[in-house]
């Protein structure tokens, strides 16, 4: 295994030391939970929002926190949900007077610690509700689901509920939104090599030199089938045709249209696809209003992408532009 | 080669039409001459600035057109400079009556094609000015160079004068500005692994499953030397060593500081390398005024990273915290 790494054990605190050394003004790093919370969070004015999943998918989540977006982060080792003690001393810590609302991913172990953590939280009077997202179209179960797991698309969900926190929303009403957003968001991605653990050390699973894992998950959970490797435009007609017909999404709807880096893949191909799924929606009568190119929820080193499609309203299409300020940035 | 790709002839351009189909309001794409400029250029009140490079280091130079930063950017197929009637073509179609600013990496091949298209162009009565950037610390001569290659620092360049630019700087003072940022900053990388460019279709270069090349270029040259893979901190220590013993860095001074991606490594290892590269700083007494953790100069799908100093004083720290709009954004 050739990573930037030094004890496997330490990879996530010692990714977590950087992010906080980095943003030394917006972020805090509390070791002994895993936690990272924006300076000012708890606010007494708005509900906490808190996301919690495995590491080794950065930026989500830890370098999705900031002002609309999310308030904490709670993450667990690499693909492992946090320990239940951690969300539990984190909701606790983070907890506002409007309440909490906790961001799960759909995998049975984060489902377990979180659904425990928040019953002794309430137990404390810490008022708080748990969505949970499950975006991905490829499967319905799955290795680590009851149902459909959440990948990419939880990005839309965040950046909704952040959106709608600064506002002033309380807690019913984030739920409202964080349910409609995830109702209308489908995701399938695949991949071109496996992806290598640090713990592990070698690859979690095994690719030909022209295969690839089509609707793979992002802890390199099979997907719908193994299958050769074909041309780009093949590739972006499959995804896009599993995703559109899921919801369905129709001629004349308006939609915002994420390609998503699985981590090894650089961001030119990310282009590629783009223009590939913008011509083929816009062929389809689809308008793609809101664009998002680049890494949003990865799977450590894997090199593929998802496409995610969000169907856009009003009140959709306003709090995905409103203004937020995270860690990942280019300035 | 498993790659997100149709024609490895059409990799370049199918890319250039995703990222002009994403940036519908701000970018515009010249298929003919692989153009991508500022929707709102050329400006009369502005000094064009235009970076040219092979393709294949993205958001270098592409998507670093915008407000704030490049006006064009005049790429090649990958890792080939820019056809020179390319560069002459755009310089003309960019000119501005306050002049026009060529950025180039020094490359032997893309020293040619500037050079020539700088003369033309001048013929013309264009009003012209190219400014070379050599921020690669590793080796003194190398395979495609008189002298040092430029790299990731080249982001520092380019932010100065774009910035300076829109403040209205004329053509004397953006080259004092550029000449001064390259003469403070200094990088260095390694690699993890080769990169497989797009016609070649194999990887570029041989290395071991133990092994790194230190000093790596961004297209895969050979550095310092290739070594055994070793713990991030030891890494982290010898690219420091080199940088800071080069202009040399000192005790008391105020730097920002890059830990760059070469396009193949997660974000996650890449924040984990900037927490050793701050401390180590800080053991040293040198302070980090401004940082930067992601991809701005990559070698397509290479494993590793480089890291960059600039030596900061108040006219450069304010050009880098001015405000910039580029292709590159998560919302």
């Amino acid at each position: 295994m050739k990573k930037f790494i030094n004890d496997p054990k330490q990879f996530v605190p010692e990714m977590l030391h950087g992010l906080a050394l980095a943003n030394p003004d917006t972020l805090r790093y509390v070791p002994e939970y895993n936690l990272i919370h924006r300076a000012d969070a708890p606010n007494d004015n708005k509900v906490t929002i808190i996301q919690g999943s495995g590491s080794g998918h950065e930026p989500a989540h830890v370098m999705t926190v900031g002002r609309g977006m999310l308030d904490a982060a709670c993450p667990g080792d690499v693909f492992a949900a946090p320990p239940m003690d951690y969300i539990y001393e984190t909701t606790k810590l983070m907890s506002s007077p409007k309440g909490v609302l906790l961001l799960v991913n759909n995998y049975t172990g984060d489902r377990m610690a979180f659904d425990m953590a928040q019953e002794l939280s309430e137990a404390d009077g810490v008022k708080v509700r748990t969505l949970f997202i499950d975006d991905d179209v490829s499967v319905q179960d799955s290795t680590y689901t009851v149902g459909r797991r959440g990948v990419a698309g939880n990005f839309f969900v965040m950046k909704a509920v952040g959106a709608a926190s600064e506002n002033g929303a309380d807690l019913d009403e984030l739920m409202r939104i964080g349910e409609k957003v995830n109702s209308v968001t489908r995701t399938m991605g695949l991949a071109l090599t496996a992806c290598t653990p640090p713990s592990k050390g070698s690859p979690l699973f095994e690719l030909g030199e022209d295969e690839i894992e089509v609707g793979v998950g992002i802890h390199g959970e099979p997907g719908r089938r193994r299958d050769k490797w074909a041309p780009a435009n093949e590739l972006v007609e499959e995804l896009l045709e599993a995703v559109v017909s899921d919801l369905p999404f129709a001629s004349g709807d308006r939609v915002a249209l994420m390609i998503n880096g699985l981590g090894g893949t650089p961001i030119s191909e990310l282009y590629l696809l783009y223009g590939i799924a913008h011509d083929k929606l816009t062929e389809r009568g689809i308008t793609v209003g809101r664009n998002y190119v680049g890494e949003y929820c990865t799977s450590l080193d894997m090199a593929g992408a998802s496409l995610t499609l969000v169907k856009l309203d009003d009140e959709i299409e306003a709090l995905l532009a409103a203004p937020a300020e995270i860690a990942i940035r280019v300035f």
